[in-house]
């Protein structure tokens, strides 16, 4: 049974329905089409336009085709080209020709709109969860390294010492923005097309507020025209999922580093390593590469989205059917990204003595310039004495706080003996406890900040 | 000068100068350049790094860069590598030495960041503004066709007919939307970086609340790694563009179609319109190809420096570099488009024969099944109904009106005289009165709720 | 069974094995592992690796695991990671420990990168029998179409009359690029990675080129460490599908412009057309709008997979992991849209009075400026009188033909009785017949250079 | 003046052209437009449209406006919207009315194609010229590190030993990948669109042939609709660049990750090395960075044009116009990139001791499985023998050939005294001999096979 058909002469052609059909994918949506439309019957009887007892059964017998999705027992079948069609063929077997009634004044086109924002909803809540066990696991991996010190990397070549627990927690944030893009999409997401016929409206009077109300909505959409033809709410979820992704690739980025030997900052569990076929001795961070290439991905389904929607002219066009499999197969990669993560972040094994070995005395260097700064030298003239003496111990193949006392003063008579109280990584440390930085008391307060936001 | 150097052998070679260097774009952000580094003053002198008159003596000197930029009278020099350089080497000419006392504590990978979400905050304004333009000539024209019908197209298919009013305001709410993502990103875009240093947070017991309140942001960073390698708020403008421009395409879009003579439902004005250099009848509408074409560059804009974010390792990786050129172009590109897009509707005419005189009876079919159902028909037998009489007249080549009752009553017992009122266009799109549908009383209701808005 | 594990203490956690496996979607390269197999295993005996024997064993093991996937037999288990694992798990349990000695000197590495490259090559060989399909329908269906004339657009505007062959034959070269760009790509595809090891190349002086022959590609792939890390093949052939697709979604945009009714110049056959759920009078052209969303859907493909590539270290990255699903997914779109827009064009009804119907006199202004150009005007002032002349009409409201000759005379002397002769589309078609043009003639000669590349 | 506007009662408004000109980027077109516009003289004289002598004053003209633009001396004034219109206005200054002739036939549709195409043909060329620099430069330095061993990395994890040429001649064939990409592109940008028109083609028998040749492309194209909409070859150019861009960011990648100082293998020049603000020790690699991220600004021009040809209608469209910024921003973001990329590797400090250095036992793993496969052990069980081996090793915090003989000999009877032989680095490497392997022998063939392409 295909719902429409009456005006044609000859039958679609097969080619043509393994093109046009969506069945394969949209019989997700089974619960959502199916709650719209029990809401539907109720409204279309509020209305007048069908008895209270036919609505009645109409929604006994969605109830049952529920039952029979919930219980894995739906047969999809031939004619069965949307998940619209299959829900309105079974329940009119069940019920008989009232079911048909349940259409009237209502449009594949809005019933689609409704059932996709509302499955996005849901979607949208549980992304946002599995997205708080992340940031769970890196707050309390967090707290167990506050006074784990290891060089921090600004193009990649070492800046000054850090506590691990901020490298962990800079990505707390990241992830915290994730959760605000998620919430301000969800609000926008909360607007109910239903009653928006196929473009004009409904003609039935059919109370649209009691509509969205009742499937949970904010407010039905203002405009049925757009209605309709709106997806906004695709592209902002795919939107928020290549950005959280490209956080997730970040920080498997850094893994992937802090776990090469010469690093060897971090070790993964065997539980969440790999193998090689050919290698024996390989122990291979396989998820954190998945992290970081499936970014591209989520980066892809995002462009393509947009690409799609790009000059389409106004109302609905077939063309955004292609809104489901990319937001799919998103969310799925998010699905199985974030546990990965999850999972290895919880169980990363962080050397403190490899972080502390790596911790040069270069890494000084400003704290070296500041001390100049505080006997009165502008912090300009101490930057350029500070990388002559660099490039001095350079030379001659020594650490910076191997160069002699007189030799440093032959450069700058404002070192005294003093200075050798700069080569103390904590203190370094210790020194940058303004808001936000990376002092053992600024990541407590951190952490409490980031606590309340988990509670 | 350069800020660096002291401990290079060699200057930069000059491929890699041209590669490198910012100050050909980055010029635009002097003034948030110039304010930053005041308000840093007065934050060093207050944490004691430097004398209150040190403090006076810079922000005076600033002052100074500021009025010379503001007047086009700055000059750029050979060793300007971006515009922090460029302002703390005028200004050490300016002040001497003590303009070496500015950047105590402070990084270039803070200053660009505070710097540059400054701006982008401004950015943000500038172009709600601009938006806020367009809606305003959408609901004006809207307003003066409540009552002007033509047809609404699915599947670019006569679907039913709508007024144009519904048509126009349909655009007003896409950009609605688009002004809540605004709305959204600033928000987040509205953390401030400043004291955050090259990533491990500031040493000088700096007030960050204190900066962050003097520079309007809403508060502080709470991640310093976080805060120099996060360009989520460029990556949030880019993709507001990038949907706004899709709005604008399909407008764009529909202009397009409906100013082709076929259609003749609107003409640009002459000062829109655009010739050939070959055919001299041609009247073009160019600048609307330019939405829709455009629309794909900022796409690209978007897409590119996603793939740049992705896989970065942590803190500031010269990278990140790439955001500006991308937003700079996105959002000259919005500037150029908007005003043109509402010049062109405020001065569009719509054409109220030729939209009338595309009013096919065919547009009423849904009526009609409609009618059968206020019969009693279940409405999918009404479908299946109405279909087939639609063939049959397009087998006869007549139009629905023109069918005589007799054979239509042959299809089905239901129709009867009364039949003939539903070959009503109007009355089809006031029956449309629902919350958000075309009827102009919903229209009126759309109308006043925008017009709130715009309030 | 994994192929890895000796060294690890905990077997592999099951949400890392839902990430990490590809048995799912790399099961289909089943033929080319076990083609690639069958060679290496007569190549490791050519070298003296294993015995003749062994080879023997081994390859008539791999015969009986194909016979099983041919038949759908094939069953995979828990510990499949991959093709690989499961055929080499399989191939032991049938010909025991001797299965263990095919994966001698080769990696999964270079193993996959010959697997894929397999496919690649016979997929890149399909796509191009596609695409072959439709540019004979094109061709055919404009051989019906010489002397059919319609009005070609430009910027969607009425520009000069052309005939529908010409139109249709405008795609047969763009599709007839998109061969030669899949044949490029096929012939940088031919390069054998077979041999190259993990990364470092094969330790048992194992024949290469012979490889490389067996397997049927050119050559040998030249440096193991880029063999094994090597995708541009998969962006190629990505990128070849995007450019295509992009052709399909413009005919399908002029399929869609010209079935709306107010052009009426084509039909799409009931079999390829689809209908309404609401609206009864709906003939959608559904799989026009699909070929072009879905032409965003593989440029996402092709953005996903760049964005994965860039920035990645040397060597065989996991992230490469993400070229199956995106190239399988790009091809099966193809192969979904090219049989259906083959089929529409073959059965396209084109509606030649509609065409002629459309076809208005000030598609002639550019032959009414060339007949003052023979009068010895230069073109740019021939074009301007003619474009005063247009407006002239148009303020009249007249057609240009109505306009009397004294009123043309009066705007230019130029003007003789003879002009009455310009307005005659065919003239003006059969003018154009330089190479290339839209006379019947140059058409004529078009298809038979069409036809010789078809043969 | 514009070429356009007699048929116009307004002007254009400003925003308008500013929007629409294109003549800010257009003009670097100059050459090649005037060089169409000469040979096209010549040709309407040859078609007898023109006489022999006008031709002959307006090529004269067209010399002087090219001599006016080589010596910067070309004026653009108010109303040259683009660099057809320039010219055209200068040259009638020049030569009278005359050279309102020239346009005679043509449109600049077939005008604009025609100049881009040829720009782009040189720009291929000088692009495959720069990465031919990268080639040789590559070449030349792995020539001097043929001995030189490192650890090869898969999954970044150390993998087996290489050579330094090894790695570096990887990046040649990639490079090489894309000088078959542009020659086949460039191919496929050999055809002439001039004679097409603005759609139709020429009315007044133009000899295409002759045009084509005389400027030196291949054949005139073969549609003059498909001749004016192409722009597959600016898509052509523009993925050639992005993968190129790719295998850019990946080498600078390596870069990066070899000149962190715990890897240490390499150090860029001091003149291809930049420094910190507030970091005196600094010394980035800058350039690299830029290498990788602005990968992501061509893949985004790429991404972005695509989108904007996506579901174009049939004919020229003004969306087309978006096709040269974009080319040009990615050229010439290579132009940047190649020549410090090429002088980064040609003054690339290599690091022997740091590269042996980093040479662990571990790499040599499979070497010890294929010991015991030359013992007769099937390859599998062998692989899985030497994992416990090194989990072993790995309990007991000892480099493998600390292991006693006794001890191997416990987990595998296999074992002999021989084994100790297996720890040779140098002799690993020379066992991958087989061609396209690491071995110096196999890298001395690679090298001469680079050379004869260079050549």
């Amino acid at each position: 049974m295909s719902l429409w058909g009456g005006r044609f002469s000859e039958p679609s052609n097969e080619d043509l329905r393994a093109l046009n059909d969506s069945i394969d994918f949209d019989h997700v949506l089974y619960a959502e089409d199916i709650e719209g439309s029990i809401v539907y019957a109720r409204a279309l009887a509020d209305a007048g336009v069908i008895e209270q007892a036919e609505a009645a059964t109409i929604i006994a017998g969605l109830r049952q085709v529920m039952q029979e999705f919930d219980d894995d027992r739906f047969e999809i079948q031939a004619g069965d080209e949307d998940i619209h069609t299959a829900v309105e063929r079974r329940l009119t077997e069940i019920v008989g020709d009232v079911g048909g009634k349940l259409h009237t004044g209502r449009s594949r086109n809005d019933q689609v709109a409704t059932d996709f924002r509302l499955w996005s909803i849901r979607a949208a809540d549980n992304l946002a969860g599995e997205i708080r066990l992340l940031q769970t696991a890196l707050v309390n991996m967090a707290e167990a390294h506050i006074e784990t010190l290891m060089p921090g990397y600004t193009h990649l070549q070492p800046a000054q010492p850090i506590s691990a627990a901020h490298w962990l927690l800079s990505f707390f944030w990241m992830l915290e923005r994730d959760q605000d893009r998620l919430r301000s999409a969800r609000a926008r997401m909360a607007e109910c097309p239903l009653g928006a016929g196929a473009l004009a409206g409904n003609p039935f009077a059919i109370d649209r507020q009691q509509l969205a109300a009742d499937l949970g909505f904010d407010h039905p959409s203002a405009n049925s025209l757009d209605a309709v033809s709106d997806r906004d709410f695709v592209a902002d979820l795919l939107y928020c999922i290549s950005l959280c992704a490209i956080h997730l690739s970040r920080l498997a980025e850094d893994i992937l580093l802090y776990s090469n030997p010469v690093f060897g900052f971090v070790a993964l569990d065997d539980r969440y390593s790999t193998g090689s076929s050919l290698m024996p001795q390989k122990r291979n961070a396989d998820p954190m590469e998945l992290m970081r290439g499936k970014a591209g991905r989520v980066i892809g389904n995002l462009t393509g989205f947009l690409t799609t929607l790009k000059g389409l002219p106004s109302g609905y066009n077939k063309d955004l059917q292609e809104d489901k499999e990319a937001l799919f197969d998103s969310l799925e990669t998010m699905y199985r990204l974030l546990p990965v993560l999850t999972a290895t972040i919880s169980s990363l094994r962080i050397n403190r003595e490899a972080m502390a070995a790596a911790l040069s005395s270069d890494l000084l260097a400003t704290d070296l310039a500041d001390y100049l700064v505080r006997k009165g030298l502008p912090f300009r003239q101490a930057h350029h004495t500070i990388g002559a003496i660099v490039r001095l111990a350079d030379e001659r193949g020594l650490d910076l706080p191997q160069l002699e006392l007189a030799l440093l003063q032959s450069v700058s008579s404002d070192f005294t003996e003093d200075v050798a109280q700069v080569f103390d990584f904590r203190q370094s440390v210790a020194q940058r406890r303004a808001f936000g930085g990376t002092a053992p008391a600024a990541i407590r307060q951190q952490i409490e900040q980031a606590r309340e936001i988990l509670a």
